[in-house]
């Protein structure tokens, strides 16, 4: 076992300069920025809501004399100077963006608890040998823009940003046309580069799933995401008058995207429930209800942790399609591919051991969720801190967590950010 | 058969003045109104361009010197007078509103085939017992604000205003409020009560289906239309994240849904290709892929031409979707419910006499959509000319006419209008 001897000296500074009141209040105030009933959250990606978000972050680190830079696809950097300027950042960070009936620590914890951790180290004095950012990733939900996680992808290289300029939200808004208003309101941050050099990457979330509560445990140290496959399925038929075309004559691209989502489901079953199968987003054309319809637009959600099994489940997808495409066409399109990510064992002992020597119970656990820790993992040392919330509930505008919880996150967090900046 | 001395002077005096260019020239205009590639039209009832609809459709009636009247639900009244103005009118008319994909004639036509016909009984010296009015009414197709046929049915008293008030559109918008501002549009207009006597209606439309250019006939006697059942169906479960929400402990309201509709396609599967079962409209909530849907509303849409069968059919739909939810909850609503209509046998007999007379071969046919003309025939002798469209496509672009054949209708139309104005 660890011990509490095992941090150093800033990194018990730091985490011990979390200010749990303040980090409690600034989750509060974002909040109010496209709060909805029921205590939830709509701050759509590249939308006014995310704007007056960012504004408010920048006000935030401004304050602190923080840098503040954007890269091509909005990703908002603050940075805290090291005694090496030049020397490859630390970062961490999540989002800004949520749901469209989402929460109010999805994403956003993790920034705040980052500024945290950054204001913590100011006030101990502690003076770190690497710059440590904090990051706000544009998108990463992909609510609004399929697919999700898409700033962190665009910033590793994984997708050039060009691939996604013409995607289109449910209102036919191109992202190209928000992306350009959302930038031109942050023109005073330093422009950045893509794929710029991060030392590590340590990003702190809420869990969205039951495991730490039920446990009693704090501190959730993430080993690792599942894998996950994204489509598109477009279905096209031809409209026709609902009292007039016979059945037996028409191109009803419903009825056809019916027998896919019940086809893909049965495809999905698993007595285990392990799998994942999601279709949460249809759109059809011209949704009228005494016209055929002729077009519909359905999403596939498809997730596993066994990377043979999220390679087979994937590739069934286009065919099954085809399978019940009968008097209609389809065409399928992949918009995300995940394989299962394992995080670096060496962040993960690292924040395993913080959590021990702020004397907070924690247990390893795998993320059911997606986040932009994967894509960082590709390019650096990557591991995140969960923490619990209550019943599970996430995407849903009941998410909750305690002040408590949430800045223990925060000082685990602090700590690894100071261990890491000084190696 | 009847023959040609069985119209009278002034019938076929009007129905030789109608001008077969200016009307051809009118509806290409009005298609400009919400044009849409693909020459189809999109014009939502109650929507801007509505209101641009209506004011050339004014226009055009006061260049002649007609009244313009408006009731509560915007339905649009042009009289040309008769000798005796306090007489009950006799109506024809039919509505401006499209679908969203709809085409350049269905409604369009009925309403500029009566001013057409106005137009030549002035051009022709025609003076009628009664007044002659056309009628445009509002939110006939029901695309944006579900019922359709609303403006008839609440003219007639079937339904009263108040239950529509606060319908909304795709997008949330009230009926109450599109209605406010659509009135404010033609505040010139006098006010009409509701209710108001009527001598007779007859209404002119494309078929929509493809019965007489099968048959090659010109003029299409409507017998009757078959019933009607429109329910709304809302599924209530809980949203949840897709990668973390084991599947098993889902309340995913769009499984549900798709196995309502999966059932409720079984009920109305009929072997005979008699039954229309449509569902057009599908609204998902939130609408994210990476979300459990909490929330869907789809449309059912059921017809049949026999009474038994339609009563059975919508007495199965609420019990049917009860029985398929499962983790949810689910809330059916009727929003549509009209019985088989049969039309009056005295008009038909009119409309097929005057066909004849003026040389134009007809057939007897029901209508598989339903009409305004469904509404009227509770208050007044009601009857329906239908002409040939192409292939009988029809809520869809592509929707076609001959201007030959719609001169024809109109002319049919003339006749009988002036013959029942003068009993």
């Amino acid at each position: 076992m660890n011990t509490t001897s095992s941090l150093r000296e800033d990194a018990r500074a730091a985490a011990d300069g979390i200010d749990e009141a303040r980090l409690w209040r600034r989750l509060a105030e974002m909040a109010q920025i496209g709060a909805i009933p029921g205590n939830g959250v709509n701050r759509p990606a590249l939308s006014p809501e995310d704007i007056t978000a960012r504004a408010l972050l920048i006000d935030w680190a401004q304050a602190r004399g923080y840098g503040v830079a954007v890269d091509g696809i909005g990703n908002l950097f603050l940075r805290r100077a090291g005694a090496e300027p030049d020397a490859a950042p630390v970062m961490t960070g999540s989002h800004m963006d949520s749901q469209p009936k989402g929460g109010r620590f999805d994403g956003i914890y993790g920034v705040l608890a980052g500024l945290e951790a950054l204001e913590a180290m100011d006030e101990a004095g502690v003076r770190t040998r690497r710059p440590v950012e904090v990051v706000a990733w544009t998108n990463e939900e992909g609510g609004r823009f399929p697919p999700c996680t898409m700033g962190s992808m665009v910033f590793v290289g994984a997708k050039p940003l060009e691939a996604f300029l013409d995607v289109r939200d449910n209102a036919g808004i191109r992202l190209g046309d928000a992306l350009a208003q959302t930038l031109a309101a942050t023109a005073q941050a330093q422009p950045r580069a893509f794929a710029t050099p991060v030392a590590a990457y340590v990003e702190a979330h809420i869990e969205q799933g039951p495991l730490l509560e039920r446990s009693a445990r704090t501190i959730g140290v993430v080993t690792g995401i599942q894998g996950m496959r994204w489509f598109n399925v477009e279905v096209s038929g031809e409209s026709a008058h609902a009292g007039t075309a016979p059945v037996s004559l028409r191109r009803d691209a419903l009825r056809e995207a019916v027998a896919m989502i019940a086809a893909l489901r049965e495809l999905a079953a698993d007595p285990g429930d392990v799998t994942r199968f999601t279709v949460g987003r249809v759109l059809v054309t011209p949704n009228s209800p005494n016209t055929v319809p002729s077009h519909v637009l359905f999403s596939v959600d498809l997730r596993h942790p066994d990377q043979a099994t999220i390679e087979r489940l994937g590739a069934a997808v286009e065919p099954l399609c085809r399978a019940h495409a009968a008097a209609c066409t389809v065409r399928v399109t992949p918009t995300l591919r995940d394989d299962p990510t394992r995080f670096d064992a060496g962040v993960a002992d690292l924040i395993e051991t913080g959590a021990a020597a702020l004397g907070l119970p924690s247990m390893r656990l795998p993320s059911g969720a997606s986040h932009d820790a994967m894509y960082l993992s590709r390019v650096c040392p990557t591991g995140m801190i969960f923490v619990p919330c209550e019943r599970g509930v996430s995407h849903n505008e009941a998410e909750n967590a305690t002040p408590a919880d949430l800045a223990a996150g925060a000082r685990v967090l602090a700590a690894s950010l100071v261990e890491l900046a000084n190696r």
